[in-house]
């Protein structure tokens, strides 16, 4: 698994797809265009409708000067570039509400975004956020990112969600699914897998040598079995087994303390065993802030960990801290996907 | 349900049972014994081993003036008692080791405490931390203090856990069960009894009119159904339910962020179902310093949440703050429920 990259320019070049219209999305695309620091590690292709990305300009009181061009072209600028598709006009944006013709705009946006990078015509891709009510308005079923990847691509691979803060990375061996149905969804190859996969996420984005905490799925970590066997019969014999692999990685660990640990900065990642059990975490830790990375890919995903945010939609509020965070870990991930593979070439 | 007072004193008497000998107990009953801002609003009666609390002293640099007085009159002195139950000497004391010699004088403490309070000997009880592997050897079987207190005193009713960290309670519907049986653990019933437990608790502690927020169990609340059927079924039922009863109460909300709204302060406490989901948050908010109280008990049952810390015993590096925090609170509770009796009385 390689990243694609255009060795010609130095900065990768990552695809942004405008996410939904009605929340801060168009404003946070304006911002980036913008983004002194967003444009000292990468370049940006735009993928939305111009109308959309001049509203948000306007509302985030900036200046819009973007290039237009064809997607065939879009690797040869320095500066951001927009792909107008021309799907969505001003006048069907509303502010605040999740529409059918939002969903679809997002959902068109990201489509493109990776089947470019699919096609190796960009680095890796980042979004503004989504709105799952609108997102399944245009494409029924839809639960997740991760899953919806995978429906798009027609992939065979799992892609899996990292959370990262400051940090903190989080990973989570199941994720939407009920939590009656979480214990029996663990195995040893399962959390083997997500071991390994953490591992080399955090290997491209720069970490030589990661170190893993993973959590314990009962209270107290089970206590010797009193409370649950899994830590027993399952996560500590994947531990071994991973770490039999050469990997550095520490478990099971109580759920309620090991984002104290975590939080200490010996460690690179937690892996969770369900949703909450991270969530919980790094939603009190200020995730707000953080990014979401999805994994597994041949390339990059990342988006802001934050919402569509419908409150302060239009009003100009909108801090892209977390965007630019999402930008600058996508490019991270390329550039030392980038300097590993130019130094196997050698 | 009313708390035995009495009423000639102001201050409330407490039992404060010794807990593990091998850990920093000794010394933060020592510490607690010189606390003025005890002394203003409680009375202590301490049982243990006057050896044991000298050794306290000691580590903790503190003059030990401590009465030693008979079960009988532990309610004439306006300071600080011992009830010396000559049941540990300090040569069997070994700093850092779980021991079955420190397990029974911990529980013989703590039954004693109990036994009191049930008699109306004194208003409440508070203890130094146990150790678990102690309990086990002096009581196997021992699973968690709540079912301990129903088992010592053979109750009929469940005896339930809170945490209290500064302005937020933490209650569970389900507490050291594996994670795969709390799906099935939960009922209508349960969660509406846990809502009235819970709001009693804090009204008990001088909150006039408690405001409750519920979790979700399910990641997202479930999404309406499509990562779980326990909000839609059973818990927006019972919160539906308790407000029709005349309850506060809000809920299901999303695990992930109830704790981030309870902390903005609208609300008291915040109800989960399951064990870490409460607790994970609660321990990255500090709830070392929190304090762990034990309801559905005629009297208040109060303990710092931290634990034994064989790492510092014998150091006098101990921090009371807690255990200051358990015995306030208990005091508060004895005095709101005798203020609120003497109301109903006029």
């Amino acid at each position: 698994m390689t990243y694609q990259t255009n060795k010609e320019l130095r900065r990768p070049l990552l695809a942004l797809a405008m996410g939904d219209p009605a929340g801060i999305s168009p404003e946070l695309a304006a911002r980036l265009t913008v983004s002194e620091r967003v444009a000292s590690k990468a370049r940006l292709a735009i993928i939305g409708d111009r109308r959309i990305l001049e509203e948000g300009a306007k509302v985030a009181g900036l200046p819009l000067d973007i290039e237009t061009v064809n997607a065939d072209a879009i690797g040869s600028s320095e500066k951001p570039v927009l792909i107008d598709l021309g799907n969505l006009g001003a006048q069907d944006l509303s502010h605040g509400e999740a529409t059918l013709a939002g969903g679809r705009f997002a959902v068109e946006n990201f489509m493109l975004a990776l089947t470019l990078a699919k096609q190796g015509k960009v680095d890796g891709v980042c979004y503004t956020p989504f709105n799952k009510k609108a997102m399944r308005l245009a494409h029924p079923g839809y639960d997740d990112e991760s899953r919806f990847i995978v429906e798009l691509l027609q992939l065979q691979r799992r892609v899996r969600e990292f959370n990262v803060l400051d940090t903190v990375w989080n990973a989570r061996v199941t994720s939407h699914i009920p939590l009656k149905d979480v214990a029996a969804s663990l195995s040893i190859d399962a959390i083997r897998d997500e071991i390994a996969l953490t591992a080399d996420c955090l290997r491209r984005s720069g970490i030589e040598h990661p170190r893993i905490l993973v959590a314990a799925l009962n209270p107290h970590a089970g206590d010797g079995g009193s409370f649950g066997m899994e830590e027993v019969d399952i996560i500590g014999p994947a531990i071994e087994a991973a770490a039999a692999d050469g990997f550095d990685v520490s478990g099971p660990h109580s759920a309620d303390t090991v984002f104290v640990t975590a939080l200490r900065g010996k460690y690179h990642a937690v892996l969770t065993m369900y949703h909450d059990q991270g969530q919980i975490a790094m939603k009190l830790m200020g995730f707000e802030r953080g990014v979401t990375m999805l994994g597994g890919l041949p390339f990059p995903v990342c988006t802001p960990a934050h919402g569509t945010a419908y409150d302060i939609a239009g009003k100009g509020l909108a801090n892209s801290l977390a965007s630019e965070e999402a930008v600058m870990l996508a490019a991270r991930m390329v550039s030392t996907a980038d300097r590993r593979g130019d130094e196997h070439s050698d």
